[in-house]
């Protein structure tokens, strides 16, 4: 197919929407992408750009001239258009900015002046906004004379004459009510207003506690800037709820796009602390060499020790960290949260001990050993429990995303605690190869 | 608060959304929400219902006669109906349907008769279809004369006479087109319609992928049954997202709400298999008890080769279990995506293995012990590499979920191998304390 028959791909690509499109380059080898795009020609537009994923954007944009990325960049909603230039280096910026017809790069450029990942970048500014004393006939009228429009929208807001919102129209009223009755009667007085410097993920919470389909964003003086619509915010929260387990894992970004050399730099970064962490259970295990030479089967069983424990601390981790990220686990149940965990460790502590230990003590036929490595469970799920939840609960307190660091600390604590307490406790009972 | 002050509890959730509503039943200790309820009386409304925690909302449903439920489900929309009935016990569920008026009723059954998490049970009956031969304003006339129709849609859909969906327009066309326009010519043909037996992820994708507000959902016979809305799917994509994370560290479902002996139950069935591969781990240790009985040195350097291991492993794993979630991995990137992982795993593998074996070998001042590390950190490296994409692949292939069962196999594989690894390299080169 990319034997150079160009017809034939146009003719395949005629059909397909841009988010097709943009997943077809993307699935496509790094250096096939420029013979595709030629032969794609316009169907490659400025909707495929924006739907297409960071790294190969990037790619395909870095072969454009300035003023072909402008090109494109007009023909998105502000929102899709910020998306796009702000991956761009400070130069490559500057340049397409200039580009632009004076009000577009005005419009951009205020975007751009927001934080990243805030309301300010997610919002478009295209909206539809119409003054209180209005009829609805007046709204509809309005609508049909003024085809610059944006043209889809899917509420149309009320504003006072300050521009401040005052209240919303779902499409679905206005088309339901007759001509003459007044906005100011149709209106929703309360709604989600979204301030514009507020947190992307805290913003696509909102969206999803009140099911809303575009909500308001307002400055800091209360006038209405902009509308968020949650077709950003489904992207928006796809992406927050898949970083959480890339960040748990340390896999960074966790692009299957993304260049090798960035995966290498990010990942081994973390394996770099996990080195440390790792080394420092070594050092604990080189506390007891003088027992574990007297006898091997402590080495043995050892990992099992460290091993359930780890899983026992992650399960109640990744629960605690879906939790907070949802708001679930607040300060009125945070309590009640460390209890319940007490509890589960408890219970399962005992049902794995009570296995470990008949097994190990069958085994090397020394009922001293089974002993040991039962209580030594025991407290170790128990401390996986307790790390499990308060963990993350005093990363969250100290403001760091309890996603990234919670891993690190949660095996580092069952696998230090889980040597430590085997076998200090083999060596403290005196325990020998004869049981 | 609790004290008994009803009129105040009252006052206070006044002027609270039904989500608020919800959200203060599942903070409140369980012992107390009958209480609330009570105080809550009209406030805790059907939408409150619609918006809790299932096991809060059990609890709940658990006090209320059949009748109560009946009245509170005719309520909602048939999509947050089925969500509330759909839990009920096959008794309970029974006498709440025939408490329903037979209109209602059917609707319910026929959603109830479609497998769980499939369009067919996320759709609502609701919707506004007209025919392709009306003008703008016959549409607008007939919503504004049918006060019964659903009160909130974002779409229109329109339907030839054997109710086959054949075109939809938004509402923002409808308003802004002059009455007498035919709907044929402001329709749009192209639409993305779903089949009520798609996977409730599979449509979340869609609707991502599109940006869709809402959509038409078809029977077998592709008459238009029902439409799936967009606030649906923002609970879809967070449950889901959330569920893989939880999946990945086998804590189940992962509901901070969830009974503890449930809880229990989960945990501690992964936690068995977690014992399964860790008692293999340890055999594979006792198979070189000779050579860590000569160098007890080995015993305290294996955890780092198999930790390590893990948690490449892990990062790996992270990334393709999302991506084969997002359907970015595909079999026409795998090989590539195969390549890169081997890449990166021996950049990785070579940075770490260098350091460990230099500390290694300095530490315990030899120089033989350094280099066995070293080769069996990166040898392990590279099997995490490997195990990490390939386990969730062969998962997939085999229409297991990857998220599941991933990472048991995958760290199980690095365990396994780094000790094998290590202290195969270790017996077979003849280490000896002496270097």
């Amino acid at each position: 197919l990319e034997a150079g028959d160009i017809e034939r791909v146009r003719l395949l690509a005629d059909p397909l929407h841009p988010a097709d499109v943009a997943d077809l380059m993307e699935q496509v080898e790094a250096v096939d992408r420029a013979a595709l795009a030629a032969a794609l020609g316009d169907k490659l537009d400025a909707d495929a750009f924006a739907e297409m994923n960071d790294y190969v954007r990037d790619d395909l944009i870095d072969a454009l001239e300035p003023q072909q990325v402008g090109d494109l960049v007009q023909q998105l909603d502000t929102d899709d258009a910020v998306a796009i230039i702000e991956d761009l280096d400070a130069d490559d910026q500057r340049e397409v900015l200039r580009s632009l017809p004076a009000d577009d790069r005005a419009a951009i450029e205020e975007a751009l002046s927001y934080p990243e990942e805030s309301a300010g970048r997610v919002m478009q500014r295209e909206l539809i906004a119409v003054p209180e004393h209005w009829t609805i006939g007046q709204v509809i009228d309005f609508l049909r004379e003024n085809p610059d429009l944006a043209t889809d929208f899917w509420e149309i807001f009320v504003v006072d004459t300050g521009h401040h919102p005052v209240g919303t129209m779902r499409l679905s009223w206005v088309l339901r009510t007759p001509r003459k009755v007044a906005v100011a009667d149709v209106m929703q007085r309360e709604q989600t207003l979204i301030p514009v410097d507020m947190d992307q993920e805290e913003v696509a919470l909102r969206f999803q506690k009140y099911a809303l389909i575009s909500a308001a964003v307002t400055d800091a003086t209360g006038r209405l800037v902009g509308v968020i619509t949650v077709d950003d915010i489904l992207h928006i929260i796809q992406e927050e709820a898949g970083e959480d387990i890339l960040k748990l894992s340390g896999a960074g970004d966790g692009d299957v796009n993304e260049p090798v050399f960035e995966t290498v730099k990010v990942r081994v970064r973390w394996l770099m602390v996990n080195l440390g962490t790792a080394i420092l259970a070594s050092l604990v295990i080189g506390l007891f060499a003088a027992t574990i030479e007297q006898m091997v089967a402590l080495a043995i069983l050892m990992p099992i020790v460290a091993s359930l424990g780890g899983n026992a601390g992650t399960q109640t981790m990744a629960v605690a960290v879906r939790a907070l990220a949802t708001n679930e686990l607040t300060e009125s149940n945070t309590s009640r949260q460390i209890g319940k965990e007490i509890k589960v460790a408890l219970m399962n502590g005992a049902v794995i001990a009570i296995i470990v230990g008949l097994v190990a003590g069958l085994y090397f036929a020394n009922a001293h050993l089974g002993w040991v490595i039962a209580v030594a469970m025991v407290g170790n799920i128990l401390v996986a429990g307790l790390a499990g939840v308060l963990v993350p609960l005093t990363l969250d307190r100290f403001d760091i995303d309890p996603a990234v660091a919670s891993s690190v600390f949660v095996t580092m604590t069952t696998d230090v605690m889980g040597f430590f307490l085997f076998l200090g406790l083999a060596a403290a009972t005196g325990l020998t190869p004869a049981g």
